[in-house]
């Protein structure tokens, strides 16, 4: 799989060896993201962030993982009602827009609108999010997250037990986090979900083609008892016709520190694309959890840094001179880490 | 004329002179804006990025721009409600804001708002627009984008024969553009507009007192069989009663790939000042123009950030520096040229 | 009192001892302020700074300071609807948003908002703004600005007389600059306000317990007669039930020149925290006294700059390293100074 150059739209773009070039290039920027050391290798190159849609977090993500590596990010926020008011094409959008910069990270309300405009793009173009369709860079992330994780116990991602939590059905996370893993062996998921929001089948039926292990459950207890992932997610509640049909389901798995406890193997990891609902009818996972060395998943969204430096690197062909313009920090960096 | 550490508010300031000392120095940010060098030689200084009116690429062309140099960007975008509500002069707002950076420029949705801000603020200001009145960095990148058309024909911009077509009333970029033609010789313009969004009268005369050769017409195809270039404008809806009333003239004058081979001479260049509308009632440029190499449309928004790092070299009075600092890219850089 | 990698969330943390600390940082800040030397201290930092309430001028304020020491800036402004809507906590909230920055400079509308956010934070976070409740950074600029206008005048900040006059109930800035002017010596306040507008009594009552003498008023010209500095404040009609309340009191109390010349000292300094309301109605400051030298309005907000690269200077812990990285400026930077 070849990065230089060229668009990341979709996490089919990735084959094995894809996803581990890009972890070894992610595993490079550790120093940088703990800021132990400082590198430039980016000075000079601008990123245009085209956030034609809100999302604060994915968005100042890939700004600040732009600027460690030492670029300049030109950004837009919310839509861009005047050109398309006036008439104008995608197609002349992306000419316009991708003379400003050096690669482009863009979220769009709509389907398919990223890849559009990467075809007239002519800088590289990272999709940041389009409507329901794909979030690669979310996905590839909570991969790394697994990666990370399981490497503690001395582990990889072969013969993963993972079970995924919630709202199946909307959640566009845990779709790409399947396909992601369909590429590896022996893997296991269990699938805990209301029978209204079950994963989707072309999803499930694709997992068991690549030989991979589909447990379906609608009950939580005892789907977590043996896995080395507990995967939660929140219900996608703007998905539903109403908060009251959304009320229905909301609440219905919920994970605290007396049920992994009484459940869970010992170290069992527990993850979340985040925002997780902490409103009193949702608590996916409770905040007495928080005090769990195994809860991963602000160890998660700092991982998305090390993964978007790692796509821009890759995409603009510097991995290789990551370290050769850098040099340590002078200022307070302590208490970073989590 | 003198540009270091004046204001840049209208084109009014330019004399021929000015005009060629501008493009002398946007020619020399060729190397930068197509990434084969980097500069830092504003590195240290701030731009204050003011839009209290929406112009994405206004304002993402400015910041980059001043980013290629080597500056950061402070920015604000919309109207800055709390102070002004709060019965703030214009003049206050100018001696704070003055205060953040080395050089502002400002959009505002009033006329004359930018030149009144200009007089309190303590650095130099670059007009982004303001309202219907003056926007000097489009007809600037307009002229310039003549000026390198005409170049690959061995031509300079005397002698020039241009048709501006459709909105001659409304559209500020062709006012301005006539008024810095003028300070050429022996131009021919032909404007092509509905009776009822005729050029300005004033215009018309100023270009005729100059010596200029000025026709008016109301057909297209006649009009434009003896032109270096057609200069295509967008019916500026916004601007009209109602969207019916627009809705008169949209479309009325169309060109496409068809009518450009049966009336233009080989090479006639195809200029718009974007968006086109490329909604089925107007297309005043046909998308099947876009694999037409003189359709100019795209070079004209690239060399808008030529102009405008020009502009800030010269206010900062670095024009002279730009070199010193500069080295080579090391990132991908491919397929950015037009 | 000890800046390196704590908060900064309340006047309440300085003592005299750290007021004199950081102004003395902020001293040495004014070449780089002034453009005259550039410094990269913070070359590879970056500033999280997080607008939940719209506030142009301390936004940018933060943003240039922290450009002016070499950093990256990465910004949202206005409400994260987002996540608070999907049900995340503050607290998650915070840790997330901490990941991606080495600083963060935060406002937000609700009182106590920012101090529960900073408890989650992995990184110090500054004060921005939380509601009605602390803005410590306006309240040190202003307090520096006394310290500057006194030094010019041989003297310090002990023994100074100055009176407030305006909206002293709603006003938060003069809240805060009583209880700084507290940690000092011989502090004579002369308090001028509508009855229905007061200072609080528990701060008049602290001033006293300092054995600060304090005398309130609600006559303007004998107020003002024997001070060193008289502290002007706008109506905050926005506090008020309605226009009309506020429009009571709004233009009760207004200087222009000639008060000033027939009832000031020589030299009495005019401060104001801005914005002010220059309406017709209004005008606490009348624009006759732009001319005036002792009008120092603008000098504060310059000053702004110079106490918030201090605080970020302290908080990140390299204020001795400041000139390592200096070197001078070589793009134009005349007429800035005030």
């Amino acid at each position: 799989m070849d990065f230089s150059g060229n668009h990341i739209l979709t996490i089919d773009q990735f084959d094995r060896g894809g996803v581990e070039a890009l972890f070894n290039v992610a595993d490079k920027m550790v120093p940088f993201a703990n800021r132990d050391r400082i590198t430039k290798v980016l000075d000079g190159a601008i990123l245009g962030s085209m956030f034609f849609e809100a999302s604060t977090r994915t968005r100042i993500s890939f700004g600040s993982a732009f600027n460690l590596l030492g670029g300049s990010v030109r950004e837009t926020t919310g839509f861009e009602h005047s050109a398309i008011a006036k008439g104008e094409s995608l197609y002349d959008t992306a000419r316009v827009l991708s003379g400003y910069s050096d690669v482009i990270v863009m979220r769009h309300p709509e389907n398919g609108s990223v890849q559009e405009f990467s075809k007239a793009s002519r800088v590289p173009v990272l999709n940041g999010g389009d409507g329901t369709n794909e979030h690669p860079s979310q996905a590839l992330l909570d991969l790394y997250t697994i990666k990370n994780e399981l490497a503690f116990r001395g582990r990889g991602i072969d013969r993963l037990r993972i079970a995924m939590v919630g709202d199946l059905k909307f959640g566009r996370t845990v779709h790409s986090l399947c396909k992601l893993l369909a590429l590896f062996k022996d893997i296991r998921v269990v699938l805990v979900s209301p029978e209204e929001l079950k994963m989707p089948a072309n999803l499930v039926e694709y997992l068991r083609e690549q030989d991979q292990v589909v447990i379906e459950s609608d009950a939580l207890e005892e789907s977590i008892s043996n896995v080395d992932i507990v995967y939660s997610t929140r219900i996608q509640e703007e998905r539903f016709n109403s908060q009251e049909e959304a009320d229905i389901y909301r609440g219905r798995f919920r994970l605290n520190q007396t049920i992994y406890t009484a459940n869970c193997e010992p170290n069992t990891v527990i993850m979340h694309p985040l925002p997780r609902d902490s409103r009193e009818n949702a608590r996916e996972l409770d905040e007495d959890l928080n005090d769990n060395p195994n809860l991963a998943i602000f160890r998660q969204t700092d991982n998305g840094i090390l993964v978007r430096m790692a796509l821009f690197a890759l995409v603009l062909d510097v991995e290789n001179e990551i370290n050769s313009s850098a040099r340590d920090t002078i200022w307070y960096t302590a208490g970073r880490s989590l």
